[in-house]
């Protein structure tokens, strides 16, 4: 079922944005993780077991300033506003973003797999949006994986039959609550979601590991969230 | 005093590395937190009055392998390895690390004021050998400051003609103990130092900042820890 060969290095990622998809939102805030393959087979323990994040890991996290406002309540959740950003001079998600973003997984062995929380309905789609404004790319053997349908089908398939399974919460908060009976720190920053987010595929490595090989999809296939508008349209 | 313009971006680094300067090393990981001016001059405060990292902030993680060999202190110290580093296929400090450094620093507000603890006697001479050895630049207006011999200078300032200031401790972990009453976290990870570093800074930021306006020294006057090998020497 595979679309591509195995990754070597996953990606762990959020993006902060401007709203909802229904909004056509804005990049503000992107976080990436990259770990290699060997350090997600083998994750380190701490005293009591508990997976802790790996030593070598390159990290990259960009503010910018959409063009189009924050709704009220995606500034409230993520602490970011146009103001707050302009304040700090920042630029839009524009060509030294992609630069940056390129040269950052250029460092990366590939094939890379991009991990994301909800990855198919959001950050994928609107990263491919902001992507396709500017016309860069990924690198053509890029493959995702979402951990929200990822941990979902795995508990499926462990309980068929059971009723619990159904009840449980999959928000990033809620798998990490359960997992590791504390609450995640710096919910709703690219960086803090982004380090929730590997602790929880590190707490179910070897089973989320066999899913990507399995299940991941190509990057290539991943539609626009919404056709941006900068973009002249083919008929123009 | 000071040989350049007032920055308007302090980007604070950390370098870890295979050893001490009498080992001529090389970098094995860098982290670097860019914060604007605006974000150090009204530094954020919790409830209890202390300060916070600022909600606006970039950040660069890399690691990669040095060519030689790490002394074992430093292997001790930095929880980093040849061995650990090849396993995650790292390439060495080369022409991606430099396009993604100067991307991200691209994306900064200018003049930068590069900002580290021991600076002038580490980070800054051996960062200068390996931007060195690839030919690589920074933007030629940018500054550095050094928060060892500044804040033990702002101190000497206060208390002229009191003893007890030439007593204290001013390793980073020394200033943040009696700055926060608590241990630094991850120390000896470039990030986590950078994280301390940064929190050290926005403890004493408006005496920083003035006395960096005053007192930066331009990145061009950096000399190089030592020639890097790689380079022909113009005899050749």
């Amino acid at each position: 079922m595979s679309e591509a060969p195995r990754a070597e290095t996953f990606v762990f990622m959020d993006l902060e944005a401007t709203g909802l998809p229904d909004v056509d939102p804005e990049i503000a805030e992107i976080s990436l993780f990259a770990v290699h393959r060997s350090s997600l087979e083998n994750p380190e323990l701490d005293e009591v077991g508990a997976p802790v994040l790996p030593r070598v890991l390159d990290k990259l996290t960009l503010c910018m300033s959409p063009a189009r406002p924050f709704t009220a309540k995606a500034s409230e959740i993520t602490g970011l506003s146009s103001e707050g950003l302009a304040q700090c001079r920042k630029a839009g998600f524009d060509g030294a973003v992609v630069r940056t973003l390129q040269a950052f997984l250029s460092r990366q062995e590939g094939p890379l797999c991009l991990v994301a929380h909800n990855g198919f309905d959001y950050d994928f789609p609107l990263l491919c949006t902001e992507l396709q404004r500017l016309g860069a790319h990924l690198p053509p053997d890029t493959v995702c994986l979402d951990t929200l349908p990822a941990l979902r089908g795995l508990d499926r398939a462990h309980s068929h039959g059971t009723r619990a399974q159904g009840r449980k919460g999959y928000s990033l908060g809620s798998l990490f609550r359960r997992y590791f009976q504390a609450e995640p720190s710096a919910a709703h920053s690219a960086e803090g979601d982004v380090h929730t987010l590997l602790m929880v595929f590190l707490h179910r490595a070897a089973e989320l590991l066999a899913w990507a090989d399995e299940q991941a999809r190509s990057w290539a296939h991943i539609e626009p969230m919404y056709a941006p508008p900068e973009v002249p349209s083919p008929e123009a």
